[in-house]
């Protein structure tokens, strides 16, 4: 049984966590901490745990100590000196942050007004959404970058097309839409009932910090710099992310051809679901699961390919995916533990 | 393996049954079966279920021939020539349905327009909440009728105060609430979205079809006729049911006492949780899940005790319950395929 | 035109007050305040108002100053000090919380842990649901107390039962269910849009402070002391505040009574409407307008009466009622400025 | 006082239409009809307008015959033979359905498979939103082709860099997302409350039929052949759309920039508001009103404009337009009758 630990077990990451880890067959939730509810029981932060889970929340020395693997989910400037901790103890470390995502510090800087102190630590350090780059994770990895919820959903929905030059690199344009647990527990106005509810907007237009992150995975995969335009929403439901993707085509596709090419990509990815033609991807059919859901579509008036993916922002698009990383590092089969299949409401 | 068939597999609780035994360790779905979609897979009418399920719809009597074990989601009055043909193939049969739940068939009659056409199927079927009538399941039960989604939380809310005889029992008024999903999967104008959405209502005011069940199963804990005023009404969320219960105390009580006696009463009950002191039953902590969770409230200025229970209606009020009653008639542990943890959010 | 000032302003009531005097034939919006927003526009901390008021946020003085009369929604505690002032300058004031309800000093100290300081206020202040309590408003009036939400559409519903003595004035049990912006403008976990979104439960249970304020008006309905039992819960809506009422009644009632008593009651009152028989009061059909919508039920099963109210908790629960208070109070109709039709959606 | 009526009441924007002229100054509303509701009152399909509006719908010819000016909200196809009877007994028609909208018949044929069967009322008829075409509307108007949801909001938005030739008319994607009112009255498993609610995704992919009535706005601004990708999305809320628009500028654009042209622009539109730089449309701020709100972003690092645009759809985006088309056509000032502040919440 590997034992994992969670820096971070208060906010929603770090609870939906806690809870596949609770159900897990070769894991056990070890530990758990906090930096605002320091002493209380898990389940009296998530009363959802009552019955389910004892574990009184600690630190982070104490999650540390208790643990062979931890998950960080932490506010970005603060896992450098976490990894550090860990691999003097020979821990490995999930980190759900965004710290081990850019592997160019002058982009880290650019978005996140932050330079790497430890640039050394990011050698040792692998980003990994698992369909796209489990490869890169090996015996001498140290520390996995959990992907970002936005740059999951893209980058698969994407990789297929750019292996295949299919796409104008510079013509790219997502527009997003995310629910609400994306913006994480804390409060704010904007995510203050009254507010939210029968409301909807774009925010941090071109401006958001997941921005380099996709770039970076799809400017791997196509072999050339890629540059985007990416448009997050903020949409009122509780848990899902649909990226409608638009892309020049370099020459004249028809959906067959995408969707023939998707299946032959996916065939062996027991997470990313093609959808049948003529259906559409939608984050009603995916939350509370690790799916990532894919419909693919053109435009023949305009030459465009339109891709859109769902997810589950907190499920593959955090937590489950860093437990599918976790399953991949130990040698287990990715799907262990992730098997829940999705509600249809 | 407990080959298990669902008839009317397109209803939500169906669907929800197909889910959770897609996952259950000691059954397998064998075969599914409805009116409407005959010939489609449930995967086409459910796309949640793309690349998870694909069984293709039968009818009926391919369920039967399919299962050991029949589950029956019907419309009520055609459970009675189901359960005939089970009995005749051997097969046993779990009733989502009304028609077996009733053991007073004036009652059924009264409240349903209809009257029992096969008498002699009625000695061989068990009404059962399991936390309350387990006992009741024998080798020689032949049916088992599955309880509705309000009488669950409610008989489960009251069992341990009628039982101590510490209420009136004619002073029992029930005012509960449900999710749409409750209301089913066929169109109407009242779950129309626009209709539904930011609205609220109470609907069936003291006419409710429930209302017999729920006063069968009090009056059986009380040991004397109970009559009670229930007013459910429809909530916009998708699923949960809280059930607010007010009933004179025949005595001075105070929220420890009634603590205790509930603890006490479900201190080996695995799906009921006795919240703590202090915090309110709420169905954001039990959507998803099996759990019936109980709290506890009294109103020193009236003398009345205020009971609050929540639980997803389509899982502990119906496809859950239903798993559990499968469990408990196999001799399996009861939680078996029904470890799921509700989520935070 | 009556110049009209907010202390106030950026909660949700007083924007709501802001919205319909902007729009009232008789009065003009002079002036906002606000303790957190000071110097700023009330167009920016409610981005809805832009191109519409201009108005800068200035504190309570500079209301008092530039109003004949002056609206205040403050927590409770602190409208005493304030009457004053107006008083002390000659203007009116209608105070949207707590402070001028209560008549009985005693309970105003149980249920808010204060005491009232300044008793003499309370003599010249007048306590008024306008369709219950408007020949009380007179020409020495000098503060008019507005009703709380709760109390409003309760008192509505059951004045014609209590007032033709037809309910037993110890038996009534009230289950409340309101909309998000009843818990205001202030952030809290509870109203985070995730914890509240797809949750439902009970609050406050018998320990709401609207308790006395509901006791009052109904013992003054009766001519007896009338003690409930109240339990609120809040709903995953932004508007509205349905009441479901049960009381014995004294005597065999039929449906057909009651809908005679309450249309003969009600049948000058443009805000109540007694809604066709066979019908359900609904928020959804209140919402954005003044109404108070009644719909009358019997369980004959259990000789009990059950009576429906339906209004928006922001306008006939706070703002709209204030309103209509400034127009009876000023010698208008009392629908001026609250002809608003409710959106069917 | 004109006497609008209106034919086809029931649905949404009919609804719409009728509350809107039950309280507008300059107009009453002289009759309603519908084919599915005939000889019930209106108030019996909305109970929201129990109390205030006593008419009883009649058939399409009730309508003509009571009316000056008649509303049609029709399924495509049926509006051509409603406006030869309108004309021929002197009647004034606006039409909100879609067969009046498109001028090259072509168009129409190719995207609603039918064609033109009476052509010489198509140039009679004015395509108006009366910010970019009031113009057009003449004494010799006869009937006016009131726009689509979509078209209302992105040619408002698109309007001012399209003119002034700022953004390349072959780069030009529209991903836009509509509240469910928008799907109109009519059931679907789609807008099945359980099946929309906390789901989301796009439809009609590149295939909506607002497409050609885009394209011909932005043309006709353009002054040269617009070739747009247009792609709506279902959002899980009652009311409002919000579009964003993306396209390439044609030589380096500022923020600033755009914030001049478009204040120049819209200086004397009571009905949109360019908003504060630094924030950003929301559907949240314009629902139940006639406002547009629009913002505007630039991404320097691709060299596009963002556009933002936010509505209501049955206002803006179809009642309230229509109204103003009304107030125009009729020489009243175009904000009679509607002048509602959009609620905060």
């Amino acid at each position: 049984m590997i034992k994992a630990g969670i820096i971070g077990a208060t906010g929603y990451a770090g609870e939906e966590l806690a809870r596949l880890l609770l159900r897990h067959s070769e894991a056990e939730l070890a530990a758990v901490s906090s930096v605002s509810f320091t002493g209380q029981k898990l389940s009296e932060v998530y009363p959802s745990l009552a019955g389910i889970c004892d574990l009184t929340l600690t630190d982070e020395d104490g999650v540390i100590a208790a643990s062979d693997l931890v998950f960080a989910s932490l506010p970005h400037g603060l896992s450098e000196q976490l990894a550090e901790k860990c691999l003097a103890k020979g821990k490995r470390l999930i980190d759900l942050g965004a710290d081990f995502r850019l592997t160019d510090p002058a982009e880290y800087e650019r978005w996140y007004g932050l330079s790497y102190q430890k640039p050394e630590l990011h050698g040792k350090a692998v980003y990994c959404i698992p369909e796209l780059h489990r490869k890169l994770v090996t015996a001498d990895t140290a520390i996995i970058g959990n992907p970002g919820c936005y740059p999951t959903g893209i980058g698969l929905s994407l990789a297929p097309v750019l292996r295949a030059g299919l796409v104008k690199p510079d013509s790219i344009i997502i527009d997003a839409k995310s629910g609400v647990t994306g913006a994480g527990r804390g409060l704010s106005q904007t995510t203050h009932y009254p507010d939210c509810n029968e409301a909807f907007s774009p925010y941090k237009i071109a401006q958001h910090r997941h921005t380099p992150e996709i770039e970076q995975t799809l400017s791997g995969l196509a072999g050339e710099p890629v540059r985007i335009t990416f448009v997050p929403h903020l949409l009122p439901v509780n848990r899902g992310i649909v990226s409608t993707v638009y892309a020049d085509s370099r020459r004249e596709v028809t959906a067959e051809e995408l969707y023939r090419l998707y299946r032959e990509s996916y065939q062996n990815e027991p997470f990313v679901r093609v959808l049948p033609e003529g259906t559409v991807a939608n984050l009603g059919r995916v939350k509370y699961a690790n799916y990532c859901d894919l419909s693919l579509h053109t435009d023949p008036r305009t030459g465009r390919i339109i891709l859109v993916s769902a997810i589950d922002n907190m499920v593959k698009g955090a937590a489950g995916q860093a437990i599918q990383n976790m399953n991949l590092w130990y040698g287990l089969d990715e799907t262990t533990g992730l098997t829940m299949i999705p509600p249809a409401f």
